[in-house]
């Protein structure tokens, strides 16, 4: 299977984004965690997106804050999928990190995800490896009822804590 | 190849949507175009989500605007990954189309292009489509180096224009 | 007297919403409160809406957080009214659910109250459902009743506190 | 059947209004429209709310732009079900009407449409109503009936239209 | 001199309020604080609004939060200038009662300060009332001075520890 | 009478403001109206409100747009009232001038009206000065009744509307 | 003197970017203009940011819309000062370049201007390199005192149009 | 080399500021610190812009926050580059201060940096300086290499973590 790489701006990050490397590695996913940021080291992004593809990478999640080019960046170097992950920073309650990621010009797409949705930028990279591999997929599928079961025993826990 | 379905929740929104269309056409990526609503046929758009992966999609596009839940609502109802096209709408910015199509809950993404990006849409679309694919991904190479092409040649027309 | 269906995203929400359930059950408003997703078990709140005039219910109260689409849902599956009580999540300040629950679009209108708002949500439960209870007219009634009376009482304390 | 009352607060308001108007109209529900302030004519405004159910009145729907307060101000004369319609006015998006609108006090609820949506102000009205009226409630199931088929039918068109 | 009418609309609001009756008895100017709510005790607010100016009224502060609708409500029973006082609440970051408190329509205006500005509402009543009291604006301009020598005194305890 | 003094930062702004002229000017009431600016001006801007209050006036309207500080740099001169009037600009939709005009620090006060809201800052200024002066509060008085009046003809003709 | 690069995201721009080039041209300093993307042509902008300083660059002004991460991009590249002109798009107003360019992570600043202020960046451009040009400074100066000049004509024109 | 000045509107801002003085110091470039209101001490604020150049200034930082009016005000006494840096208060999120910070009209510039970027105003500053200071250009680029360094660093560590 092609692995994901899970690209982040700064090591601070990585106490929200780990949870889509937890995900990731639940289901078996290979993945890689990398740390480079597309101000600071623009090279090394810009060169890690160029390589992508060949280094078997098959989706990139990007996760930034503030004035998120993270994602853009790495989308400009790769014709890779690249999965946005806009984090709710220190001053603003997030919405210049999601216009950032989101809000990207004709021709280069980044796939945008709720603020601070690690778990579903996972969940999303899972949803396009799937495409090509049946047991991903099912995977996918027993998540997916098994999110739904959850949902009937809160329920029914709900149901005893009204009965009560 | 998988197909790609594109689903838009009211029919005035071909005019914005068809850009999408168009350029899964020129790269010859099978499509079809629907228009469902998760309001007002909420059935018909489970079921389609529920059979897209059967009856061949691979990715699906969903473009509505205002409370934008079609993507969301076809995202619940499958695992194939969901772009997400948030509309701009008559009484708002459309910030409200694009927080209802990418803050969803944890379990369920939707991947949001940008605010009437349908051509991004499509382009993303291919982006997970080429992953098994090496035509299509072929043809993303070539159109990003066009696209560097068309910068370079606007870019040599704005040297003549101030030379003047 | 007909039952209201107070319905809830996850049952985190639970901690916020309750105070609609105390208010129904203070004034002896027949309820049942569940937990169900729009986007995680969109089959079980499709069908609670289609069959919940004929089990009795008379009007729906749907929290949700984030992309709220849960009361959007609901309303598109029923023709009761649907009173959507928009919550505060993590990473936004609530515009996120306030729009995705408002602006919904021509044909199916949801009923928002304030974000956050449960026990408005209980009363316009109340209100709508007193049109043919005298009953419960006459509690609103007297609820506005003592409700200026107890603001009459603050004000009497803050003149005996500035007096000193 | 109960009536239902249209209020607004200025005459300029009657040209988005007036959809709401003609939605009662079409299904047979005794309205009556009027123009009342609750800054210029406030004694009006909360005359007519105290004496509205007494009237024959079920449902106030109250449109108001800016700083929109007149919803409030009838809710807080009466305890009928109040629904506010906020308008997009000149200098801002919307965003000023549709926040003075819903986000109401504890105890004093206001149920909030789409800014600008008259057609489900009227709507809501109706499902209101409905409930202690089958031949209402007829009329609403088939509305939604022929909003699915109207979905269908442009789809169909839709399909004729990308087979060309 | 005339007095100044401090309205607030819940009781709840007067640990941030009360800065302004501090600031208004600080310089001997004579007010009332009154708990009154546009919602919960209109005829109230109405009346007192309508008799302010014959009770020796100058001046009315009107603080509320969320739908701030209280000092509109007041300023369209009063001819008296009406100072709009909005507070930050729980659920929204005040933009709702800023937008409510300022957006006011054509007509009836009112004087709006900042968030949570209570003193900034005493000092613009007392520019207000020192129109027509020289002892006032005597005090005003002292205020002024001490401000301005209160900056000098801070800047040079800034120069002492950076000297360090 | 004491004079109204009308400041706005550019003469573009005139076609909005002089709206707060003919109101001053159809009550009598005495203005000047200036064209001055904090950023292009300050020297003249700062001498003016310094020396307001010895030339006559008793309120100063600044009227500016985008990042709106005239009226917080004449407050910053005079102990006079300002009343800050910002105005709908190109590029955003009137919050920067909004909030640059209304979150003034404690100590310096700016009375602002809505975006636009000439005719109300006029009328501001004219409820400040008839606190001493008997025939302007006649003609406020007045207005206001004659503004419930056109109210109530208005709602007369809608009648005769439906009617039809 | 050192030169101004002006870069902008596409040839759309210039429309609203030339007026940055009018003002230089107006003062004689020289400058480049060029169209260069950060996602189109990513190695070409950080191949020119890398180099800029050794081609005589002493300033760079970036102008894009929407998620604008040409400015950062650049700033990434270089040690050299870069202006950010956030451009107003199509589909939100400006809020998404605005914060996409403001916000940048510690490390690497952006000296942003005004939505769409093409001529304050010119300006600011000529701040920066009239510290070491005596001439351009006095230009700078001079500009200042028409500016003013200007103002006073104007308030001259209102003057008399007011007096007739 | 020129001075740096950092002008903050309050005591209280300077727990943020310092970060600016600290790095200015960490580099030996000279600078003063002071305590200036654009609405407390405008004539102080007014006269430092004006003598800044003479004085030995070479860029000036302004830090305020709210309706941040202190870096326009300084930029329209000076022709200095004037830095704005605009600071989160109490009672918006920020978006007062960095609109009123940035948004200035044509003519009068303030480069603006993000919210509470104290330390990106000073390595603005530094970078201003730069272009005639060698020694400093060389301490930038250092710099920028140790930043990516400590990027490369991190990096490191987090492979390390995830490979126990």
């Amino acid at each position: 299977m092609k692995k994901v790489a899970i690209i982040m701006g700064s090591d601070s990050d990585w106490a929200m984004v780990k949870a889509a490397a937890k995900q990731l590695g639940d289901w078996d996913v290979p993945f890689e965690a990398h740390i480079m940021s597309a101000h600071r080291t623009p090279q090394a992004a810009a060169a890690f997106a160029k390589n992508a593809r060949d280094e078997g990478f098959g989706v990139i999640i990007a996760a930034a804050g503030m004035a998120a080019h993270l994602a853009g960046v790495l989308a400009g170097n790769t014709t890779l999928p690249v999965i946005g992950l806009p984090l709710k920073g220190g001053a603003m309650d997030g919405m210049d990190a999601l216009l950032a990621t989101v809000q990207m010009p004709s021709g280069v797409p980044v796939a945008t995800v709720a603020l601070n949705g690690a778990k579903n930028a996972a969940i999303l990279a899972c949803q396009i490896l799937a495409l090509s591999d049946e047991t991903l997929e099912k995977r996918l599928e027993q998540a997916k009822e098994e999110m739904a079961c959850a949902i009937g025993e809160k329920d029914a826990a709900l149901q005893q804590e009204l009965d009560q």
